[in-house]
């Protein structure tokens, strides 16, 4: 099963690589990761998805706990939740395919961010069901090149996942 | 110097570990890392943001071309590129507030991603400065909690960082 996990470390070097030796020291492979500062400046956040057993991943996540520079590990699975990611999309657009591709692209509220005679990008940000749409849609035309930033999750509701430290 | 980095790498399980690894070990430390699929899922890309001496931080770009995993390293340092972020921002937004709020996210083009009774949850996307504008007026109603994917980039122009294998 795939797992939205969140997880609040301290900003310090040498985290990053703890946390995502944790994953693959049980041979699990991470689908997405993203890093980030939070409002205070100490603490990043993580937000990695994984697929695998649900037994072996509660044992990581009690892993991670046990980390000093851990300070909070949350699985989304059974909370109500939205979760984003963003994509930097540049696909062939020759002057005669420009605007069925700029159709496409308002059709799910992409930006453009760069445009030259041979090819456009396209900023799309959505869940995993509209980026995967997009992507099919624009597949023909040519996708040069693409990059996700993983999904961020964040809780529905007013409740809010924060460290001590704040 | 602040740099932004892709690396084209395997999508194999301890890849993430050892690009990570790499860099703590000379004592970088990561402002953000993003990690994805590619259009090629057995290729993954990482985009890492990271402050240090250009001189270090070209010996570890030399160590991470020589890992078997990495099929090719970018910085998009001496390059002109369009890098954009995505972050989930939950604001403390009673009735009373709610409208300016709201205001708020039209102005910055923020989509809304949840309403209840006490918070807004804003989805915004941007290039730093951006973020950071919309983050500081949010700031006096009360952000609860904040989730930045880490930045994204992609060169601008037609040409694109591809593997190989592609």
């Amino acid at each position: 099963m795939r797992h939205v996990i969140s997880v609040l470390v301290e900003n310090k070097f040498g985290v990053l690589a703890k946390v995502s030796g944790l994953f693959s020291g049980r041979g699990f492979n991470i689908d997405s990761l993203c890093v980030g500062e939070t409002m205070d400046p100490t603490v990043s956040r993580m937000t990695i998805v994984v697929k695998g057993e649900d037994k072996i991943l509660e044992q990581v996540t009690k892993q991670l706990n046990k980390l000093v520079d851990v300070i909070k590990v949350q699985d989304f699975t059974e909370i109500s939740y939205v979760d984003r990611e963003l994509v930097l999309v540049k696909v062939d657009a020759p002057p005669k395919n420009r605007a069925q591709i700029l159709e496409v692209a308002s059709i799910f509220r992409a930006r453009i961010v760069d445009v030259n005679p041979e090819t456009v990008t396209l900023e799309v940000t959505g869940d995993q069901g509209k980026i995967k749409a997009i992507v099919d849609l624009l597949q023909p035309y040519g996708v040069r090149e693409l990059v996700r930033t993983g999904r961020v999750a964040i809780a529905r509701g007013a409740k809010a996942l924060k460290s001590l430290k704040e």
